[in-house]
């Protein structure tokens, strides 16, 4: 029996890489901004509670209209994000009430409940999880100059993705601690481990992509075809 | 004005991570086998002298056919690979003539022209060079518990493409002394590397994927329709 979650939507970012006018998260992708599919996979996950989405302030009411156009009953609060997605992610959730807590990028739309939901009960037994991939590209370490100074073994190094999910009050901590001290990570678990807590990593999917660059979004169009066509084929399945 | 250049394409590979019968360089994509369009592709670069096609010993000779009937006559040879890429490459590298070589993947078939152009000039002016891109996620070390152990700075990495670009004899010297010495890299720079040699990283395309997992499939086909479509936008230009 799964514990009862909360999650903490980011999407106060910018989207500098995208090179779009439109920020990232809000570009349409079948015909609903992408955020917006994000939020319809939270809310039609059973062990979710909770959602509060993290935007920025010239956004909030958009977003709260999209809500309720879609019905998007689990979703709390639309706050106003920090200046970093470190800040955004703590407002978030300050205003969480469930023991337990992801954190998950408003561009991932394709995560799936079984990814979640294994990432979570990770989590329920280390107070730790995120789902990840192992690398497939040889990656390397490249100095200022642009030279080759290091080949980290491929076998070690996995892609984090989100969702990231934590105790809150273990995560919180971290980043009440993290903000007294100035502390920037790159993402939840850095925070985390800065503070101690051991993290495990849990697979996750290739097709939890982080929509970024204009490459991705003829990419996004495909996967989201692929999702709809399995699930209307299971809608007939169930005729 | 640019120098010469031959090619190693290494296409010996069984592909596990495909999880299908045939390996993944043969698969089909838009009515030709992978390998096939990564031949193309580089037949067409004007600064390519030369080209050796690396297989396993079962598909010489459907390879040899292709070469015939897509008339790709700069492969001069295409010959049998070793038990791992780097034996494969070295059996390659020995056929060559041109002074200046690449070494690249046969399930590589979107590399553009222009980026193997960059790489090659950066390899006329030190020696070595490769193709590669911003890492896009935040990737970190894990333990064989799967602990997260550290989270290398993400400013510093860069994921490794091919084509990898070398002066001959740099590289032929560096493989001679990796296989007396038993050392296995996990690509052409490493094994540069090890010996000595400064490698720099020229940034390549994110298109530029490396056809490895299932999911990779549809977006090579994504990526082909995108080029044809544009390439007959060119040609509509050209009437």
């Amino acid at each position: 029996m799964m514990k009862r979650w909360g999650v903490v939507i980011v999407a106060a970012g910018r989207g500098k890489r995208m090179g779009t006018e439109e920020s990232k998260q809000y570009l349409q992708l079948g015909g609903k901004p992408i955020v917006v599919h994000t939020l319809q996979s939270f809310q039609a996950m059973t062990f979710i509670d909770e959602i509060v989405l993290v935007v920025g302030a010239d956004d909030i009411a958009r977003c709260r209209l999209w809500c309720e156009q879609y019905s998007l009953t689990k979703v709390k609060a639309v706050i106003t994000g920090g200046a970093e997605r470190q800040h955004s992610v703590h407002a978030g959730l300050k205003m969480m009430e469930a023991e337990w807590v992801m954190v998950h990028d408003g561009v991932r739309p394709f995560v799936t409940e079984q990814a979640v939901a294994r990432c979570c009960r990770a989590a329920e037994q280390h107070h730790a999880a995120v789902l990840a991939v192992p690398v497939k590209d040889t990656i390397k370490q490249v100095n200022s100059e642009g030279i080759i100074t290091a080949t980290p073994d491929r076998k070690s190094l996995w892609a984090i993705q989100t969702p990231q999910a934590f105790r809150l009050d273990v995560l919180l901590e971290a980043h009440e601690a993290a903000e007294r001290e100035g502390m920037l990570g790159t993402d939840d678990a850095s925070v985390a481990e800065w503070r101690g807590t051991s993290v495990v990593v849990v697979e996750g999917e290739y097709t939890n992509i982080k929509i970024t660059t204009p490459e991705d979004l003829p990419w996004a169009e495909l996967l989201l075809q692929q999702r709809q066509s399995a699930s209307a084929e299971r809608g007939k399945d169930n005729d």
